[in-house]
């Protein structure tokens, strides 16, 4: 099947010519000889090659396109090949590609200014790091050693990155091959109404509950010996969800009563995904550390940090911090951040973001949700959306098991393939299919992809019926 | 005092007029306001701005030059701006600077098979990270894995990163304030004649006994429980610690004997840095892991990695490997990484490091120990070289303290001052001056820094004498 890309939705002309490069035969084979890939077993995989991109789009070396659902992961938040970054990446490496973190320098100074001014209140100092895993070790670190507490309370159902420290302190099956991991991690049950943990049946439940779940866990492990509280502001790739109105302010106020130190993950979620500078803003919540990474440039050059807030920077004015990477504030990555926060304003982005999710892909989902019986819950905010599959709408069974693999996966995998086939490429975990395109894509092209989703999804109705 | 820079070292000419930029004040105040950096204390560092950087040296906003000893963190091994490198970043951000680690894409696969070319052996994939730590991280967790064992062999005077991992598995001071870190870490100590665990006299004897040591821990440990012994091949920041002949062959053998996992560790060491592609290939020792980073594509965009050998990529064929990174195998720095390599081999710079350290640096320094008393030894191959200041050349006390932090390292900042104020930018660790110049340095640019480093030294001799 071919792709169909109506001209309508202004996709580029595909690739350009190639002077003296591979062709993808030999993309394919160097890749499967040479590239040891992330999360797979490397015999069964077969990586498509990409040969460029621009907007909402990439496409392969024959010049089949696809509307890009999932912002590769979820990171591409505005766009790929966006001119201005392009430029200012292009300009820096011919002036200075790289100084050590010990220096100071032009766009190193000048992103992370920009940064603290976005970010809420008193969190005005950034640590650079190369990606989230590393922020969220860094984070974790600060607040360990600026309460002399080692615990730190981790939610399941999260991602926090794969090195020792993020990967013992996430919360779904990718631990599991890691563990037993680090002592002193306190897992807790998120808010997630439509899976509710407490039983609850109402947001208001969920959220009251959910607090004081974590409060009854405070209390039996002992205030005292917890250093911080870790979440995702909006959990990202364990399902979208969207905490119920007061979750963040009581945790805010659970942390201020104990002294334990909050820290957003935002790894996922800031930087336009929600429609805000960061997801703590949709409720004006202000945690005492913020890791970012992905939309902070849309992973154009790798880049992540933690913001610290005044009273935690304090902690190390006089007494060195102890942690520390060779690329910490790179000048290039540092440069297109400055870039992607001037477009971000040039172009209004977020509320373009806002708008999507309010006016086009909320609305979109819910109409969908009517008509495919597959669907169990839609929900979401900005460009930050989950569509729950289910066998039954009544039971919620999920339409492939947690953690599903093999032939319990074929389902899903179903729902995929009938995307991709299509033109779309669609952003898949357990039984959900996650609508995450850049925030810069326009509402024909999201109404071009929902509309690929549309017939995706009877895929998953007759999947869904049949067992 | 003004720098003394003699044209007759090429030294460029300095900064490049500002368009629209910020001034060094400027640079600065934000640096101080929103910029932590680290390994520091906030309050107490005052970090210089770099406004640019060519060849050898960086110079600050006022034109004021540095030729640099220290290659940032040792990772600038190709100099800096070297123009091939920064026309193929410029052109591979024309056309494609991200997508994500489930595709294959041109430059991936290029940097990947030019890599495994040129490492040892069957060590022919790649796993990509961003930096150095996450590459070790990753190495260990696919030694435990291959192996179903859990323990780890480290070494004392070693350095593996920042992340909780990789910081557990360091051997220098900066793991303290990580502790407790993770279980099932054995240290050990490696071969260092000059001040010898194991009271040897020889560097035979000193191979021999290391071994015997490694040896009897194993025995000890219970062979059957280690999955990995880590070394750097050539310890880095904790000395410069070149091993024995015979001893990395001894610890291959030992590793075979026992089905341990030999890791490597060149994030520092490889990469031209040894004067060979990696610094196992100086005693032709084959590892099953390899882990790199730094001189890959000297910092210029964050890139890491590890080398994998048949075998243990073997173990992942049908099996997930449970590890990954948002940013594994960048397009933009996997592109840095192909056009470093071409220009290695175009220019000769392998055979140029080589011969700076036989012909330059270490006869230069040879000389340097024999007019200083406060030198007690100098070591080192390729660019890679130690020297270590001692108050007594008989009781070989070091200039300064381990880990010497305030009034008790003021001998060692007094020399690091003298370095600096003559306009070179030195490595300094506890009591030793690394000389660790981009690998592309001149002859003569390395004999103007061996001569301002001379006069540093007169500095070191009055500290070590008075007291
Ligand atoms: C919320 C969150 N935190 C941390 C990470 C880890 O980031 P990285 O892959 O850059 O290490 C991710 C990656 O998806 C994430 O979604
Ligand atoms: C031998 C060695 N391993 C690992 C690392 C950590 O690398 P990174 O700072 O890129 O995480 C370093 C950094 O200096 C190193 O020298």
């Amino acid at each position: 099947m071919t792709t169909t890309t109506p001209d309508a939705t202004g996709a580029p002309a595909g690739p350009t010519a190639a002077h003296g490069r591979l062709d993808e035969a030999e993309v394919r084979r160097l890749d499967r000889a040479h590239v040891f890939h992330s999360w797979s077993a490397q015999a069964t995989i077969d990586p498509m090659p990409v040969a460029g991109a621009e907007g909402s789009w990439f496409w392969d070396h024959s010049g089949r396109r696809y509307l890009d659902f999932s912002s590769q992961l979820v990171n591409v938040n505005i766009g790929y090949q966006h001119p201005k970054l392009v430029a200012a990446i292009q300009e820096q490496a011919g002036r200075l590609l790289t100084v050590s973190p010990a220096f100071a320098e032009e766009s190193r100074s000048r992103a992370a200014a920009m940064i603290a001014e976005r970010a809420p209140g008193a969190l005005n100092k950034v640590f650079f790091t190369n990606g989230g895993a590393e922020a969220v070790e860094n984070a974790v670190r600060m607040a360990r050693l600026h309460t002399g507490r080692h615990k730190v309370m981790a939610a399941y159902r999260s991602y926090h990155g794969a090195t020792a420290g993020a990967i013992a302190l996430t919360g779904d099956p990718r631990r599991w091959a890691s563990e037993p991991g680090a002592a002193g991690v306190v897992r807790y049950w998120g808010p997630y109404l439509y899976r509710s943990a407490f039983h609850a049946t109402t947001e208001q439940e969920e959220c009251e509950r959910a607090l004081q779940h974590l409060r009854d866990l405070v209390m039996v492990e002992g205030a005292q010996t917890i250093a911080a509280i870790l979440l995702e502001s909006v959990v990202g790739t364990n399902g979208i969800l969207v905490p119920p109105d007061g979750y963040l302010a009581g945790v805010r106020q659970i942390c201020d009563e104990f002294g334990i130190v909050m820290v957003a993950d935002e790894v996922m979620a800031g930087f336009g995904r929600c429609g805000e500078w960061f997801a703590v803003d949709h409720w004006d919540v202000e945690p005492d550390l913020i890791t970012f990474a992905k939309g902070v440039n849309s992973g154009y050059v790798p880049l992540g940090g933690v913001l610290i807030s005044d009273e935690i920077a304090a902690t190390f004015d006089h007494r060195p911090f102890p942690g520390g990477l060779t690329y910490s504030g790179h000048p290039l990555a540092c440069a297109s951040a400055v870039a992607s926060i001037e477009v971000f304003e040039e172009e209004g982005i977020l509320a373009h973001a806002r708008h999507l999710g309010d006016d086009v892909i909320g609305p979109g989902l819910r109409e969908l949700a009517q008509r495919h019986s597959s669907v169990g819950e839609v929900r979401g905010l900005g460009v930050f959306w989950a569509v729950e599959l289910v066998r039954d709408r009544t039971t919620r069974e999920p339409l492939v098991p947690y953690n599903a693999t093999g032939a319990d996966a074929a389902p899903m995998n179903a729902v995929v393939g009938a995307c991709k086939e299509r033109g779309l490429w669609p952003f898949a975990h357990f039984n959900r299919i996650h609508v995450v395109p850049p925030c810069t894509t326009s509402d024909e092209e999201v109404r071009h992809g929902l509309a690929i989703l549309d017939e995706a999804l009877l895929v998953a109705d007759e999947q869904a019926a049949s067992r």
